[in-house]
C-alpha cells in the first residue's frame, strides 16, 4: 500500500489530451521531480490546476548529452488525502495525446520510482481507504462499461450506495439480534435466560426474508438491463422470421429464403430501444420434420423459448398457424401477437386493440415500429429500475441467494425453538452473506477477482 | 466567435475517465446548468477542480417523469479568460469514460446551448485570441501525432516558439528598411533622396537569405524526421535485399525466395532506431533482363535509390557484384556498403574499418546490430535538430522558397539599382511570405486548410 502507482486513465489510442494518474504516498514530490511550473507541486493547494514543463536531466539517463530533455507541456490537478478518489494524494497530468507522449511519461514515472498500476487498483486503493464499499467499486466498472442509458442509471444508482444502504441498514438490525443471541449463548448456564425475543426476531427474520427476495429477483430484471431483454420470435415455419428480425435490426443479419427450414441455428443480435438492450433471437420454424439437422434447431428454438422474456409469436397473416400450444412453460411470458405479410391482403401496419392485443405489420417493408412500440411500453413497465433497487451483478445475487437461505433457516430453527448455539450459526451465515456484498467481509482472492476484471487506469 | 464551443478531448473509445473540453463565453454558466457540486462554478476561483454530479430536470425533456436524470459523477477544472489554452473561458469535465456517458454529457452540452467544435476549433481560437502563432499551433497538430522522440522534439521546439522567434526577428528588421523605402516614395518629387541606406539594406537581404537558406535546407531532414530517413537497399539480383529488409523489420515483410528477380514491386516498411523513423524500401534487384515486369521492378529500383538519403549498397560476400555505377545521382547519398551471407564463409557479423567502412553479415541469421548501429550513428550526425531550427511542415517550407525567391529579387535589384517601387514589391513580397508563416498575414481558406487536419477536441 506504501507503493505510488501510475497508469494513463484514458481511452487507449492518440487524441487531444490523454490523463495520467499518479496515486500514492509520494504522488506530489514525484511528480513534482518532473514538473517545472511557477510553484513547486509540494506548495500548491489541493484541488488546484497548474501549467507547466515535464523535463528531465538527459545527462542522467544519457551520457553523450548534458541538456534537459524536454517530453511536454502539461497541466497537472493535485488532490491530497484523504480527499481524493483513492484517499491517497493524486496527480492527474493532462498531456498532449501523442501515443509517444503518454508511453514516454508513464516511462519516466517509472524511471522516477512509481510502480505501474494493475488493472482496477486505483478503485481498489479506494475501497481498501474506506472511499466506497465493494458494491460501490463494482459499479465504477459497471458505469464505464455502460452502454444504454439503463445499463448506467443502475450503475450510477449503485454507485450512489444504493445496494448498500439498503443491505446496511438490515445488517445492522440483524447484528444487533445476533450479538444478544451470542451473549445468551455466554451465560449459558442461566438456561431460561433470553435477552433477544424470539417474536421480534421472528418478524425481524421474515422482513429480510422478504427484501432479500425482493433484491434476488430484482436479478432478472438488473441482468436483463446488462445483458439485454431476451426476446425470442417463434412461429411455424416461413412466417418471415429472419425477415423480421433483420427488419428489427434494420440489416441483414439472418439469412431469409423462400426455402421452409432456412433457420437452424438461433441468430441473435441486439439492439437498444429507448434506452434500453433488447436481445432478439431468431430460431428455427417449428413443424414435425426428418431433417436432423432442422430437428436440432427446432429443439434448440424451444430452448430459446424457455430463456426468453419476451415471445414474439409471429404468424401469416394469410394462413395463421398458432404454435404456442407446441411449447411448455410459457405462461409468465410477455406473448406478443403478430401477424405477419398484412402486404399481401393489402393492408397497411397497425396495432388492433382488444382482451389480446394483435400486432399487424409487414416485415419485409422493413415498417415495424409498431412493435417497437409494444416492446417499449413493455420495458418501461417491466424494467423500471428507478423506484427500487435493482442487482445486476452475479456475485452481489449469489450472496444474497445464500443469505437468503441462511434467514429461513432461521426462521425454521425459531419455530422448532432450536438452541442458541445452532441460531447463532446461522445468523452468522446470513450477516456473512450480507457483509460480503459491501465488502466488509471478503477475502484477497475475492478482491483480485473483482478488480482484476477493471481497465487499468480506474 | 461568441459561441461556446464543446467537444470530447480524450481518445476515442472507452477507458477509466474521459475529458469533454467547453469552451467560450458562456462555458461557465452552460457547464454550471448542469453540475451541482458544493459550489456553484460561477463562483470558484480559476484553475481550481470541482467533484460533483451532471444532472439535468427530466421533467422538462420527458413529460412521462419529473425525476432529475443523473448522468454520472465528476471532476470540473475551471480556466478563466484569457489565463486558458483558448484564451477564452474553459471548463473541463473529467467523466467516467463509458462511450454512453460521453456521448449523452456531450448531447446535453449541445441541448444546453453548446456547439460541437469542428476539427482544431480549440486551437484556432487559441491563434484567433493570440495565444499562439500559427506555426505553434501547427505544431500541437504535430506533438498529437508524434510517434518517434525525434519527431516530439521537433513539435515541440517548434510549439515552444523555435520558428516563430527566428523568422519575428528577420521580418521586423526587414520591416524597418520596406518603410524607409516606401517613405522615399512618398518624396518622390526629391529624386535624391535616400532614407533606406542601400548598402546596409544589401548586407541585411544577404543575411536573410542566408536565414531563409538555412531553414529552407532544414526542410529536408525535418521531412525526413516525419516521414521516416528513407534507406533503400539495393544490390544486384539474389544478394538478399529481402532478406535483409525482413531482417532489419523483425518480420517476415518481403517474400523470399532463391529465384532471382522474386521482388518487383518496392516493398516499404518503417523502422523506429534510437527514437529516429527509418523508412527501408526493398527493391528488385539491378540485372538485364527480358522479363517486362521485371524490367518495371528495376525502373522503380533506380526511382526509389535517387530518392533515398542512404543506400545499403548489398553484394554477396561470395561473389560480389557492384552496381552502384549502374545508379545516376548518387554522390550526396550515404553509401553503406554491406556483403551478406559471411555465414557462407564461416565468418561472423563485423565492421571492418577504413576509407570506406565496410559491413559484412547474415541477414540470413537476423543478426543485423552492426548494421542499425551504422544507420543511428549516421542519423545522430545528419539529423540533429537540437541545435538549430528545422523546418518540417510543407506550407512553411512553400512560404520560406518564396520569401528566399523575394529577396533574392531585391538583391538583384539593388545590384541593377533599380527604382523604389519595383524595391518595395519585393520588399513586400518576401514580408508577406513570412508573415503567412507565422500567421500575421493570412486568409480563412489557409486557415480553415491549417485547422481542417486537427483532431476533433484539440
Amino acid at each position: 500500500m506504501s507503493n505510488t502507482i501510475c497508469a494513463i486513465s484514458t481511452p487507449y489510442g492518440s487524441g487531444g489530451i490523454a490523463v495520467i494518474r499518479v496515486s500514492g504516498e509520494s504522488a506530489i514530490p514525484l511528480v513534482d521531480s518532473l514538473f517545472h511550473g511557477r510553484k513547486s507541486l509540494m506548495e500548491v493547494a489541493a484541488y488546484t490546476v497548474h501549467y507547466g514543463e515535464i523535463r528531465r536531466s538527459s545527462g542522467v539517463w544519457n551520457t553523450e548529452s548534458d541538456k534537459e530533455d524536454i517530453l511536454d507541456q502539461v497541466l497537472v490537478s493535485v488532490f491530497r488525502a484523504p480527499y481524493s478518489f483513492t484517499g491517497e494524494d493524486v496527480v492527474e497530468i493532462a498531456c498532449h495525446g501523442s501515443m509517444y507522449i503518454q508511453q514516454t511519461l508513464l516511462q519516466w514515472l517509472v524511471d522516477a520510482g512509481c510502480q505501474l498500476a494493475k488493472a482496477g487498483e486505483f478503485t481498489q486503493r479506494a475501497f481498501l481507504n474506506g472511499k466506497m464499499d465493494l458494491t460501490e467499486a463494482e459499479a465504477v466498472a459497471d458505469l464505464i462499461a455502460a452502454q444504454t442509458k439503463a445499463e448506467k442509471d443502475l450503475a450510477l444508482s449503485q454507485l450512489r450506495g444504493g445496494i448498500s444502504n439498503e443491505l446496511a441498514m438490515l445488517r445492522e438490525r440483524l447484528l444487533t439480534f445476533t450479538s444478544l443471541v451470542e451473549l445468551e449463548l455466554d451465560f449459558a448456564d442461566h438456561e431460561e435466560l433470553e435477552f433477544a425475543d424470539r417474536s421480534e426476531l421472528f418478524a425481524l427474520a421474515q422482513e429480510i426474508d422478504t427484501t432479500i427476495g425482493k433484491l434476488v429477483s430484482s436479478f432478472k430484471t438488473g441482468n436483463a438491463i446488462k445483458q439485454g431483454i431476451p426476446v425470442a420470435i417463434i412461429g411455424a415455419p416461413n412466417v418471415g422470421k429472419s425477415t423480421l428480425l433483420n427488419a428489427l435490426l434494420g440489416e441483414e443479419r439472418a439469412i431469409v429464403s423462400d426455402i421452409q427450414g432456412t433457420t437452424r441455428d438461433t441468430v441473435e443480435d441486439t439492439l437498444v430501444l429507448d434506452g434500453m438492450l433488447f436481445r432478439f433471437i431468431d430460431t428455427a420454424g417449428l413443424r414435425q420434420t426428418d431433417d436432423t439437422i432442422e430437428s436440432l434447431g427446432i429443439e434448440r428454438s424451444r430452448q430459446a423459448a424457455q430463456k426468453a422474456a419476451v415471445l414474439i409469436h409471429l404468424q401469416d397473416s394469410t394462413q395463421p398457424i398458432d404454435i404456442l400450444a407446441e411449447l411448455d412453460d410459457i405462461n409468465e411470458k410477455k406473448i406478443i401477437q403478430v401477424y405477419n405479410k398484412v402486404d399481401l391482403l393489402g393492408k397497411e401496419a397497425m396495432r388492433q386493440e382488444g382482451d389480446e392485443a394483435r400486432i399487424y405489420l409487414s416485415a419485409k417493408s422493413g415498417n415495424v415500429e409498431v412493435l417497437k412500440q409494444e416492446l417499449i411500453t413493455f420495458a418501461r413497465e417491466q424494467y423500471d429500475t428507478r423506484n427500487a433497487v435493482t442487482i445486476s451483478n452475479t456475485r452481489h445475487y449469489e450472496a444474497l441467494v445464500r443469505a437468503q437461505e441462511a434467514i429461513q433457516r432461521v426462521q425454521d430453527g425459531l419455530q422448532m425453538q432450536i438452541s442458541g448455539e445452532f441460531l447463532s450459526m446461522d445468523l452468522q451465515d446470513c450477516l456473512s452473506a450480507l457483509g460480503e456484498i459491501t465488502g466488509q467481509i471478503t477475502s484477497q482472492e475475492v478482491l483480485n477477482n473483482i478488480f482484476g476484471k477493471f481497465c487499468i487506469g480506474k
